[in-house]
């Protein structure tokens, strides 16, 4: 082998996070960034929340790093879910012309870590780096950059897997207290299983792990229904189970 | 910003492939490669199979090029499984020596994306690359170079993961024919839901996709068992299940 083997890659590597929160209305939802970008529309600007790994840091740490500053929220739950790298994913004009201004010239090339993370969608977003930080419904999110869209694709096909193989994943994502309607609606947006609204409030009354409240819903249209609480606790005791 | 930011990393990237195998007696193994280092015994010298990615190469398939570099096989399951990138992972004299000589010198850092496969124990190894490829057992894996150990351990816990959210995942370790009692210490090493082998004949019978054949074991000292295989497409059809 030669001394100066130019075939092998020498990159910059990069954390991004792709954010879910879930809201009734809007479904499944999505943190997105604004950058800037001068004789480029402001809606065509915006990404996922990211950023090169520092020279000192791994990569776990560096997602971490980016979560803070994104959203001020210390604990988060937080999964590194796969590397990206094709060697064209960081070559438009537009995407060098960025790295030109936010890192460095002549970035060639950029290998991404990309990390999972569940946000409970009434929490305060305080950003400490970016001044615009908004949620976008899944089946609403514009064209951007890099191949984002293509990390977002996956990063959906992640959580459903992850709400798979562990249930109590959903409960990240609702409120303390929530009704069924609620929970049925999160699940059937996360599950490839379809299950009616009857079958489902059965099925959840079987499970100790889903307590109901003393607690009805207020100032609502339709007939006030009950609130439940999710006992991480018992769940995790019911779940040593044996092969399905 | 300024223009060159030292602080951002600059670095190689590598993958490395975890291949399992399992044998009866000697239960989970992982295929370890040769090093050649002067003045380093040869034992302290295995190592996982892996590469620098080159610059024209996405990660994936440099994992496919490593695995068939290593073992001659064209189609074998592969997993994306996790980044490392602690900033000190290829830090140590013997390491930096193996990069120099290896790839090129002055290899300050190197990234690495690593991958689980699976192999049936029995398959011929022709590797193309490696003049040394043995099995060792998982409980007898001598201390290897960078943080091979740490990822190996890493692989074990994801591919118990990956067994529980798809059973199916055991049959491409096994023989194509297997006894309930091959298949049973699999599932022991793999799962951490501890079964007897009564109730695991038991609970085996109840499942569609797991189908005996009309031939037993011969020259066993032990009464001779059935064989069985497992029926992919009949497993696909059951487990289009509700909520566990």
């Amino acid at each position: 082998m030669n001394l100066m083997n130019p075939t092998f890659i020498h990159t910059y590597v990069s954390v991004d996070c792709i954010v879910f929160g879930f809201d009734y209305d809007h479904r499944l939802n999505i943190l997105l960034v604004q950058r800037h970008l001068e004789n480029t529309p402001k809606e065509k600007q915006r990404k996922l929340p990211g950023s090169l790994i520092l020279s000192q840091e791994d990569v776990d740490d560096a997602a971490q790093r980016v979560l803070h500053e994104l959203t001020g929220i210390k604990k988060m739950v937080l999964k590194q879910f796969r590397c990206f790298a094709d060697p064209k994913r960081a070559s438009s004009p537009e995407d060098i012309k960025w790295m030109d201004k936010e890192y460095q010239p002549n970035i060639d090339r950029i290998i991404t870590v990309a990390y999972l993370s569940l946000c409970k969608i009434d929490h305060k977003i305080n950003s400490t780096k970016y001044d615009t930080v908004d949620w976008f419904p899944v089946d609403q999110i514009p064209a951007l950059p890099f191949d984002h869209n293509l990390i977002i694709q996956e990063a959906l096909k992640e959580v459903r897997r992850w709400v798979e193989s562990d249930f109590s994943i959903v409960f990240e994502l609702l409120p303390k207290k929530f009704t069924i309607r609620q929970l049925h609606r999160l699940y059937s947006d996360l599950s490839k299983n379809k299950i009616d609204i009857k079958n489902f409030h059965k099925k959840i009354s079987t499970f100790n792990f889903i307590l109901p409240l003393d607690e009805m819903e207020t100032n609502v249209a339709h007939r006030a229904a009950r609130y439940y609480k999710f006992d991480k606790k018992l769940y995790r005791k019911s779940h040593n189970k044996l092969i399905k």
